[in-house]
């Protein structure tokens, strides 16, 4: 069911379907990017159907049509206008598109803000005319528009994608020239193609919610440099994610120079961390090369989604199977064997030296009949969840025959299983192709396309396209554990109250008020304590008399810790005793630490020592919150000491949480299989954790005021007994 | 300087440069594989310049030539043969050959090994009548040879391809057709293609030297499927890449099903790690796809290494370039900035608004001249070690033009800098070409290789490429320093001597002889300290009595730990008691320890109760050992506890070691920075953990009864302080 489309979306249409075309800036000379556009919009095959008019008040016609000396002149209908002229003419030209009435421009032309600050300004004055107009505007410095179904190309670019079903955002236009010149080769099909350029007005926030309730779009590629609103992107991102698949490659992903941090969690989220996180957190399968994005997309647009990750291969040569069959494992999938009746239906059908176990390989004497049976046998077979079909170029063997052979019995397989019917019947199982060599198979690969197999040109690349798909089945499987999960709070340990958030919040805006940058743990501690998280008792004491007094009322054996909004580090001056067993013991551990902190930082303020019940057993771990300057506050895990600190090993994701997503966030650190309770240690309590993360999660999200948060340690405790926060550091924005 | 060939090696000449070629079953039937031989030999444009033979008892003449009823009725000059007759004629086809003279026969025809025990039975039979007449064989159930400079084609594959420099040896023959093919497309060119087949008697062992030692084949690249004699294809491997980079693909890196295994180390090492250890000791590049042999092939055939790993980028589109950014950091290398001096040279000659700090880039219009202009400025900037130059298609850039004047560039930079002529001047500098896209850049790709500028359709592609250069670099800098300290004897220790050693290898023959399969922890200590390892004071205890007393003369605190050659994991049963600090309680620790054996083995032999000095500090290691069937002992290292256990952060290394192998076994543990002293812990003694593995790996190629062996824990004690083996487990053969 589709949902209307939200007004930004809603006012998109045009750029795709428009009544009639304006080329502002029209040119007769062929060395001219104009010209192109002119030629793309007037092809004979791909060409767009509507009206066409060239406007340029120095031609009286171009590529046959008669050329508008000024938009106003043009006539209806008349909705989208394509702009080609220098930068300082284009608010002039904006404006005269809005008196017209048009209702979409596409601004090609480049020297808006990627100049500087006159290019911006300028880019401002524009999007401000349109505003005023009601019209969007997409770029400037884009490429523009392709719509393969309307037909509609306003780039320059040469050659028409052929017609398909993915849909590409790319905030790179100088990228989409490779892109296109690849899928043609590759025979690559397109839906909707943008090229967004500057993003003065239309961005990806807008885009990906059309493209979501776009039927002809299967599948959503993403090319990302630079992420406007974060939350907003985050939400359109998970609501396309819940309607289909959504791939996205960002670049910057590995840059350095990030701003210096002072807590563990600000050090360890690299720059990165944040989209991540988003990714996960929406089902977005996030790609690490172009070429798996668009090897993704290909299988997504139009293979079925496996029900499992045994992938059965057929092959004619054993070499590329024992590489797929590698390769099967690193992308989370497995070969399948072949089921007993499969092999009884293999053994009639091959050579007789044809090995059928699995990969099932007919050897180098296969031909298309061999394929055709083989598939019919292997698709059958209730042991595997997708099949992935090798052809090696022979001699004696046409590779389009088998590629027809392997479409015939695919849609065979389809008719005879018409899936969600009546439901009894198992789902179409997906089938990708790998041909492997390309002198000789242009053919071959055009016939995989036209029956919608996708072909790719070695067995690693059809076995990450698997990969992808499998991960997308993981996705939906995990938003439907997410819908169940998302209503249920946390049960361990106490929920907190309005009243009581509310008070951690005043203590936040006071300190922040008051322009410290920083709490000290006592303060941290009453924070955590009223979003919910368990703290030891804890007492400050502000001479050593009192150390001991406290010590005495809490039990021994206590922890002291100095107490100094000034001090972060407070392991660094020696600022914590632990294993304090009695109160003379407690009496000079006060003035230890008092020497220590006033040797170490003379000017800090200290406002005396925190005596706290140490606590034995248990596992510990750190939670912490880096806010994003992008996407908000961005939740770590990790366990304790080492773990974080030598090995890096955390896990992120965006606040607020989820019981699945802290639940995700545990499984994803290699180190939490220490929480099981290894070597005869008590399993630890994993739901506490899992709470105790989802309110940090609240907390960061309720408190834009703090910047950076460690609850380091956050004590585990072992099952039933619940995690306490034993030390804490917020750091103010 | 060239050494002699092996002679081994010396008689593969023939299959490469015979004089004469015969095709025994030659056909004049297009449709049989035979045909496809006499075709590719008599290739117009890359036949065989010397003679060809047809030979078929049934026909007059094929193709032109006159036919031969028999091998003995070919004249003078004859050395090789091409057998394609059925496989129970072969037997006496290859005996004809080598009655008739002939040095080498291809045997093309399956049948063999492949399809049981009575192929096997024909293919012993063939190489036992080779063998008698001195000649060799390559297959059989290969597709041969391919010598693009003699030229000689001895397969039935369609297409030559280009003449070059990469050397090809597959242990698959299907895969052979699929490269061709793509390598046909792509303009790669080998020197040398080998598809050995069953490898009867000639395999890879034979073929790497050969191909070291020959000066057309700049780089070796081998898919393997099964390795014979592990020990002297390392040795040839490493002889190899010492000459020149050698890449590997081999399958069932992930295959499961490994046998049943007793320790730590059995269980860790996966089926691929002695493989993969192997690469690592002998400079070869091991690399994950086809893809990625061949990429890494092209570059490293076409350009030199890079002398560090700053990789400058230029440009004519940033959305690329951000892409190959990210990828540089994942392929270990860096983004280079740009020098100060080549800032002003690009700003002199390049658009006003191109960026030029790097990446380079010259925005969408940069023409050939541009790219010729800013290449020499940036090959001229020491700040970069390599280039990467990415064209994406525009539509007033002709992609040729720009690719000559890349090359044009390069030649310039060669000649101006005649590296290691007079030393004073940089060496060359990589160049590698990422043309983005494919419908319009076939010329482009094709004077690419002309030009020997490898080139890649993604950036991330030829990053990729970029690593593995920089990877043959780092193995050249290694295998130096390897030189200088293979005869470094560990000095941390005492070192073993030939007697003591003597006694060690005793003991385990006279346990293997007495059938064991086990030795327990007192014998494992013998053994290992007859090897130079410290192991702590110790004293074997046969009543509690006696356990009081021996604890009384090593001192308090002490370890109290079951003697039993049939419980290894002595934990598991409670057979560990630490901390003891009294007489009273090592003599009830002796008769807890027995009760609980007793009682979770009521069969075991128990020898007694081990009292051992309780060590405090130093951070606990394992070092394991298990004999891979094909390539000897393994060694393996890790940290102790939870890291091997639950993190399985561990290296392996084939033994014996170096000092530089036991080092790099040491850095590529993730938790071994822990060593280093994390948290106020001081430094752990490196040198004698080095020690430590090195004297691990000699006791495991001297002894070859050890099936697996666990040092656990191996505790590394402060600086200087060395590292005592506490307990060990050899498990016997």
């Amino acid at each position: 069911m589709l949902t209307a489309l939200p007004d930004r979306s809603a006012s998109l249409q045009p750029f795709f379907t428009p009544r009639g075309v304006a080329v502002i800036g029209a040119s007769r000379d062929p060395s001219k990017l104009s010209y192109g556009v002119m030629r793309n919009l007037l092809d004979p095959e791909h060409g767009y159907p509507g009206p066409v008019y060239p406007v340029n008040p120095r031609a009286a016609d171009i590529l046959g049509l008669p050329c508008y000396p000024d938009i106003s002149a043009v006539p209806d209908p008349v909705e989208l206008a394509v702009l080609l002229v220098p930068a300082a003419m284009v608010p002039g030209a904006v404006e005269a598109c809005g008196r017209r009435g048009l209702k979409a421009a596409v601004v090609i032309s480049g020297g808006f803000r990627e100049i500087g600050p006159e290019g911006a300004a300028r880019e401002r004055e524009m999007v401000e005319i349109a505003r005023r107009y009601g019209m969007r505007v997409m770029g400037p410095n884009g490429i523009g528009v392709i719509d393969t179904h309307t037909p509609l190309n306003t780039t320059f670019v040469k050659g028409m994608p052929r017609r398909g079903h993915i849909a590409f955002l790319s905030q790179s236009g100088a990228l989409c020239g490779g892109i296109i010149d690849w899928a043609l080769a590759r025979g690559l099909g397109f839906s909707r193609f943008l090229s967004v350029g500057n993003e003065a007005d239309v961005n990806e926030t807008d885009v990906i919610p059309f493209l979501a309730a776009d039927d002809i779009s299967r599948v959503i590629a993403l090319y990302l440099e630079d992420v406007k609103g974060g939350p907003d992107f985050v939400a359109a991102l998970r609501e396309a994610a819940q309607r289909k698949p959504v791939l996205a490659i960002k670049t910057g992903r590995t840059a350095g120079g990030q701003a210096a941090t002072a807590s563990h969690t600000g050090a360890l989220a690299g720059v990165h961390a944040a989209f991540r996180a988003a990714c996960k957190q929406t089902g977005v399968i996030e790609v690490e090369s172009i070429r798996e994005l668009f090897d993704g997309a290909l299988a997504l647009a139009y293979q079925p989604l496996p029900a499992g990750g045994r992938i059965a291969i057929l092959t004619n040569a054993g070499g590329p199977a024992a590489l797929a069959a590698d390769a099967l494992e690193s992308a989370g999938l497995q070969l399948a064997g072949t089921g007993p009746e499969a092999q009884v239906a293999l053994r009639r059908c091959l050579h007789a030296e044809a090995q059928v176990a699995g990969p099932v390989d007919m050897l180098g004497g296969a031909d298309h009949g061999d394929y055709r049976r083989a598939l019919d046998a292997v698709l059958a077979d209730p042991a595997n969840d997708g099949v992935l079909a090798i052809l090696v170029p022979q001699v004696l063997v046409d590779p389009v025959a088998v590629v027809d052979a392997i479409a015939a019995g695919l849609a065979a397989a389809s008719a005879a299983s018409p899936a969600a019917v009546d439901g009894s019947s198992a789902p179409r199982k997906p089938v990708l192709a790998c041909l492997m060599g390309a002198a000789s198979l242009d053919a071959a690969f055009a016939a995989a396309h036209r029956a919608q197999i996708p072909a790719y040109p070695f067995p690693e690349d059809a076995v990450a396209a698997f990969g992808i798909l499998r991960r997308r089945a993981m996705e939906i499987a995990k938003a439907t554990e997410r819908g169940k999960s998302a209503s249920i709070a946390p049960t361990a340990g106490r929920q907190p109250d309005q009243a009581s958030m509310a008070t951690g919040q005043r203590l936040l805006s006071e300190a922040a008020a008051a322009g410290r940058t920083s709490l000290d743990a006592a303060e941290s501690r009453t924070v955590l304590d009223a979003f919910g998280l368990a703290t030891p008792p804890d007492l400050l004491a502000t001479s050593s008399a009192e150390a001991a007094e406290h010590a005495r009322r809490i039990g021994f054996p206590v922890v002291l810790k100095l107490a100094s909004p000034d001090i972060l580090h407070k392991t660094d001056v020696g600022g914590v005793i632990l294993g304090v067993t009695d109160e003379a013991a407690a009496r000079a551990g006060f003035d230890i630490i008092l020497a220590r902190a006033r040797a170490a930082h003379p000017d800090a303020r200290i406002r005396g020592v925190q005596v706290q019940r140490m606590i034995g057993g248990g596992q510990e771990v750190i939670v912490g919150v880096k806010r994003d300057p992008t996407f908000g506050p961005l939740i770590m895990f990790g366990l304790g000491g080492v773990y974080v600190e030598a090995l890096a090993d955390v896990s992120f994701r965006l606040a607020p949480l989820t019981s699945a997503d802290a639940e995700e966030m545990i499984s994803e650190v290699r180190s939490a299989r220490l929480l099981a309770g290894l070597r005869g240690a008590p399993p630890a309590d994993r739901a506490a954790l899992v709470a105790a993360i989802v309110r940090i999660g609240d907390l960061a999200a309720a408190c834009p005021m703090i910047a950076e948060l460690d609850v380091n340690p956050l004590l585990v405790l072992p099952e039933g007994q619940g995690a306490l926060a034993l030390d804490a550091r917020i750091i103010l924005a």
